[in-house]
């Protein structure tokens, strides 16, 4: 088994959406991640930072995952990351109310020393130094570096982003921010300009439309389950990433085959996390639950056509 | 092997894409359909109007297919049904330029008397009253009858729509009508709606992001396949319709398992007919490309993960 280090938010989240609102309750990319990851009963640990008023209890319960904490900051005097954002009716759509940056304003990821030989690296969204700065500090260079990243990245730092496109293995992006860094309509000719800006996978995220994945003339596509309700879409894309990541980390084969299953795994988590407020559906999630949505997910895509 | 009755139009088509522009060219969705059915051999007829100014060679082009053209009426001093369209950049939306309805204001369809024994009947998007006329003709109820429409009848011909609705057996769709006609957002929802209607099989399109089969709590899912340019998407809904029933009335077996089947059928037929102008791609699409094509299918979509 390979250790995996993630760095990202941890952050307090305000909700809204056509099924209620909450008021501020665990989130933050590196969580949503680092619980995905957790079904894999990898050694993980979070590298972020978080406030003096972060609950204990927050911390705990990523703890209780097995997750090591370590390598998060707490600066006792200053506030949590805290982001709200309202959802519209077709919950595709979002716009954000509030962004306190607070602490992640100086954040300086340091990872844990037991972590810098992880052979996996899980680069949560957060400015692209902050993410070039866990490579850095990396003993030796990773095995697998895995990048998510946003348009807010593109249109305020992108020459620090294509710096660390550069040094990573796979790229995790929506659809419409890889038609935005390359310029092309068609994902095909997107994933293929990406690729040529480094990194040697490209998952194109496509939200309720599934997920691609490419890898020089390789195309593999997962779809979304298909829900009665999407309840909440926050962390849905961080829990695809930590089911990806959690998974390979685990298996240690890093082949485009064994990628394909990641990407199961990645959806079928995020699957369950749109189904609850924040976190709470992931924080109780059951192996079995999991290993039935897996079956269901066979179900809808597998067909037998018989080719010579 | 069975019988198929395809109803639909027959008509000129002028398109304008961001690729280029055509004259009037062989269009109309019974075309497509019956074109696409073709490539399985069966025993198919087109049931449709066209004026004067049909050129000869078209029709030789659909009987040359192995088409029944008997069922085609062509009004000598009367002018083919003309539509003529332009493509966004995007190319998933369109303007309408010109509809000139012509003789299919008057159409009666008439189902040749050797065909009205088929066990498969394919309802092409027409006003519902047309199409029920086609079922009211069968000597028997059809083993199975597939009606695609679209938002034009919700809008203009509800009660007429769910009239036929509520007679057929498998209905194709695309999402946003599904919407309309349901009033529900979450495509399971509109499905489970759409099932109460009437048809025992809903099929939702979802143009470049794919198509959903529902059978009562089973869904299957089949994505488009990723290309690099769409050239022009006309025709690609009744390609996807007319392999999808072409395969079900070569097979005869209309089972869930077989419905899978159609769907991928549909889907890799409908990804050659929009690399070219109108029927241009369809026109000499050869069974080994297809097979090629369905192999690039199972690459795009299976994946090895052992449930207990």
């Amino acid at each position: 088994m390979s250790k995996l280090v993630i760095v990202g938010t941890v952050a307090f989240d305000a909700i809204e959406t056509p099924f209620g609102k909450t008021d501020k309750i665990l989130g933050g990319a590196a969580t949503f991640i680092g619980l995905a990851a957790a079904q894999f009963n990898v050694n993980s640990s979070i590298v972020s930072i978080v406030g003096g008023d972060f609950p204990p209890k927050y911390l705990d319960l990523l703890s209780n995952k097995g997750i090591d904490i370590s390598g998060i900051e707490i600066v006792s005097n200053g506030k949590t990351f805290f982001w709200s954002g309202k959802y519209h009716n077709d919950m595709n759509t979002r716009d954000t109310l509030i962004t306190e940056l607070n602490v992640l304003e100086n954040f300086k990821p340091v990872v844990p020393e037991n972590y810098k030989d992880s052979e996996v690296v899980m680069l949560g969204n957060l400015h692209p130094l902050t993410q070039i700065s866990v490579l850095d500090q990396m003993a030796k260079k990773p095995k697998l570096a895995i990048l998510d990243t946003m348009n807010f990245w593109m249109n305020n730092a992108l020459d620090d982003l294509l710096e660390v496109i550069k040094r990573i293995d796979v790229i995790t992006i929506n659809d419409e921010e890889a038609r935005q860094l390359t310029g092309e309509y068609s994902l095909v000719v997107a994933a293929r300009k990406i690729h040529e800006l480094g990194p040697k996978y490209v998952v194109i995220k496509k939200g309720e439309h599934g997920a691609l994945l490419f890898h020089d003339d390789n195309v593999f596509f997962a779809p979304a389950l298909p829900l009665e309700e999407v309840f909440d879409p926050t962390g849905a894309g961080d829990t695809f990433a930590g089911g990806f990541s959690g998974f390979l980390a685990k298996t240690g084969d890093f082949s485009f085959e064994n990628m394909k299953k990641a990407i199961i795994y990645g959806s079928t988590l995020a699957s369950f996390c749109v189904e609850k407020f924040g976190t709470e559906r992931m924080d109780n999630l059951t192996s079995d639950e999991i290993h039935k949505r897996l079956h269901q997910f066979k179900q809808l895509t597998q067909f037998e056509i018989e080719l010579s």
